[in-house]
């Protein structure tokens, strides 16, 4: 069984304030708890307890991001094979995280921290179960993404994290960037039958590029593009197309620095589909379709 | 492991020429290979040999339809479990069929053949794997859908298909129709982390009430619409939204009377999704959202 | 100059709270007066006083629809133009009629009351004329049309109908449905560069068939569906595309029976654009081109 | 009556078998007559013999562009204004020039050469007048646009220009940039009861900045950055959106540097439209609307 999907991004805020009404206002996502320092917030189709958790801190960043597994005995399973890796995994509690049972945390090999865990509180998404409506009302406010979709993270030693989460993880790549010398730049790696649950490219440990909320149309690409420029909200690139999972996407920025994305398109790659690759000389075309540029800001930028 | 998607369905019809000329021609797929009595055709984006076969035969119907099993030992033990509960299993060797390798065949409750394979060829899709486009030639003719999707049949016992099908291939259930004394009229269910890989609505025995190909957009449900009509197919229902799935939606004959449908939309059920159920008296607005309607022709009309 | 654009329509309702109440929630129009037994409404787009206007009365209907002229003087010079065909011209002056000035007010052939005004009272849209959004606030509540577009009225002879707009107002047609006679079904007219301002369709005198709201996109169509089922509406046909007009469209129905429709696509015909001919047997296709039928209750149910 | 709309453009290319290649297979319009030294081409819903006149030239640049007037008098009316303002006119009889009768041409303030005309050759659109389809054959290649819609040239004294196509040829303003101490630096002005047919920003006197195609739809927009990025071609700005014009667009450049536009959206002015007013310090917004920049490239770069 194993890695199920991307559940929740735990970051902090020096602004939890702003921070809160950033994701509830302008992307549209449900506060679900307030507390004196964490907000817990999440998307209108997420039948969890939540997918983002801001948390203040004086300073901006990722605490750590968290993966479902598909069944409680992979738990066990993938901590015997952490600590086989050498990984530090500490067991977490039932009772110790908001919205969530017992899970596991360990340092992945560029230095951030993640989590894995099965059970999941589960309060419901907006529609109900009964006859539902097929979307959620018309009066929800912002972009009102379904879901959570994946994430990007940097890492010094691309190939090295790879095969982390290859052999220890259980993920399957489906696109890489190659150098001259055929050196990873980048992997782009599911466990979903999607394009990419976790993407690493090369980068500072430690660092996360973004997080990224899912569409189901091009159209609503143009709705969020709208609705950030009204909010005065900047952004960094798009709407455009990548060459790499061939998404419709915006990359923009929270009041705080962070990087987020609205993703929309892909593909469904059996486990054993064969990677693509792309070559540093065309990877213009693969990060941004339209543009064929290898953008300095969006590479270089990160939290 | 287990089921892992539909593969492709096997159907005959009266005039070759004619419904190979269909499906190429309006609905977009490839040809690639044709025999004296056998067409096989697959969708741009689809990476294996075919995922339509047309054989010729007086009499126009459904031979079969096949899943993908995850992995080679599914085959093994889905045979074990299939006998377990009854069914004649017969082994097709590699070699018996074009495009695959084993695989097992049976029939399952309500009469259709169904088959099991885990090895298919790979032939790749149209964009390659260094360097490619998002996106097929702008130049493909017809519909271009990127894939097949699911299928629905139709069984008189929905109740205990559903019950072969999460009991003895693992399938999960993510809606239901119940009518006021709480009996399946039809089940929706998924292997592919999606709303549905097949569905089971009551009607006869052995029949096929449609199999769908994947559009990734609502505009794209537009641009099928205008080709259909611009080649005088005769569009059943649509383009309109289902409440069931909640994918927006076209329905259509193929010339021999096959209904086609094109799909974009829906959600990404977990495994332990809890089960959408529908009420018979609101099951209008479930089949066609925008029209409220149990459309008759639309249930009784089948191959 | 001459007729310059549809300015407005007048309807009857025998429940003016429930009207209104539909118009400006679902339709997403906004009130701009409430008085005891009429209410006014605008488009967000839209620079003048109303668009719409709800008049109390036991029986639903059409009170009366009106144009904007080019220029003052057109006024005097149509109001000749129409004293020379036999019409009883009434002038109603200012301050009779709320948000406009001066204007003239006669029965066309067909038996509806038509009205020519130049002056409206200018309030503006909702953006406003200095650094504008390009688009109105996204809380916007309903459909949020940003303009009426045309209707469609019903008459006894088409023919003389055509007649008397082209030859009185100066209306061109761009599009006419002919009977094996090379009789006049319907035809269609403008004088804004657009496909109709106003349709004039075979059916009893003093009827009107629909009006109509502009939308930008396809998209938001589909946005409208979701929009009209979720709120109960009932839809009469679409999403779907006109072969006349080219427009894609949705007709639907208000709480007390008059057919609305949302309208995109279309042409910008010059003023001497040859005019399109559909032939009785192919209207099917020239009505919906999707189902190519001639759809009973959508000819025959007007108000 | 006066000035209907914009009619063709005709330009310079030293490589007209490339220039020509690219309008016919990457633009998709239709190559309607081809000399020695001249191409001449048109979009698929266009009435008339051409809206783009290739001519091989050593340098890359403006020939002409050409307005039609709505009557055969207003050639006579338009002339004695013109003659009036100062204004060198020449007469082009009927047979001088390909695709047209009789027209006007002059030197306009800015230096660009303009011809006014009213007859045209009418050869008919894609579609016939019986029964026609509501789009052109999905087969069509490239973008296919149906039509011309506007251009916008550069003038050293963006004020004087305005004056001149306002108060000799009848433009209307719809909107316009003013720097600081309120010194128009772009003007948008129309006939068409469209946002612009023509604008003028400040630049160099003689230039064009761009001509651009009608869309119409935000779906088109992709299928246009598909097929132009799919082509190699360069896209200069967009997928966005402006504020100015509210439109939907793409900026590219033609194979020899000529920029063209893709464009949808918009809003229907009335003659007596109070203009918009952007101020300098938000222009930013006004020309992209997403991006917030006033894009140097965009504004230095011209043919």
């Amino acid at each position: 069984m194993g890695v199920l999907r991307l559940a929740h991004v735990d970051v902090r805020t020096p602004d939890l304030d702003l921070s809160t009404a950033y994701y509830s206002e302008v992307l549209g996502l449900s506060v679900v708890r307030r507390d004196d320092d964490v907000a817990y917030l999440k998307c209108w189709d997420e039948e969890d307890h939540h997918s983002l958790r801001l948390r203040y801190d004086s300073r901006i960043g990722l605490d750590s991001f968290t993966f479902r597994v598909e069944a409680e005995d992979d738990l066990h399973d993938l901590e015997k094979k952490l600590e086989a890796y050498g990984c530090a995994v500490r067991r977490v509690s039932r009772g110790e995280a908001v919205g969530q049972g017992e899970s596991i945390r360990f340092e992945i090999p560029s230095g951030q921290t993640m989590e894995l865990v099965w059970e999941l509180e589960k309060t419901g998404n907006l529609l109900g179960k009964l006859n539902p409506a097929p979307m959620p009302p018309p009066t929800l406010p912002g972009i009102a993404p379904p879901r959570l979709d994946h994430m990007l993270i940097n890492a010094e030693e691309v190939g090295e994290s790879y095969a982390f989460f290859r052999d220890v993880l259980g993920f399957r790549m489906t696109e890489q960037v190659l150098d001259a010398n055929n050196h990873q730049l980048g992997v782009w790696l599911e466990r979903s039958h999607s394009p990419h649950d976790i993407a690493i490219v090369n980068g500072p440990n430690g660092a996360m590029h973004h997080f990224a909320f899912w569409l189901d149309d091009w159209d609503h690409v143009r709705k969020a593009a709208d609705i950030l420029a009204y909010n005065g909200v900047q952004i960094d690139q798009g709407p455009t197309r990548h060459g790499v999972t061939r998404g419709n996407t915006i990359y923009f920025f929270d009041p705080l620095g962070i990087r987020n994305e609205v993703f929309t398109g892909g593909y469904s790659p059996d486990p054993d589909f064969p990677a693509i690759t792309w070559t540093e000389d065309q990877f213009g075309r693969g990060l941004f379709y339209y543009e064929n540029v290898v953008a300095q800001r969006f590479l270089r930028f990160h939290t």
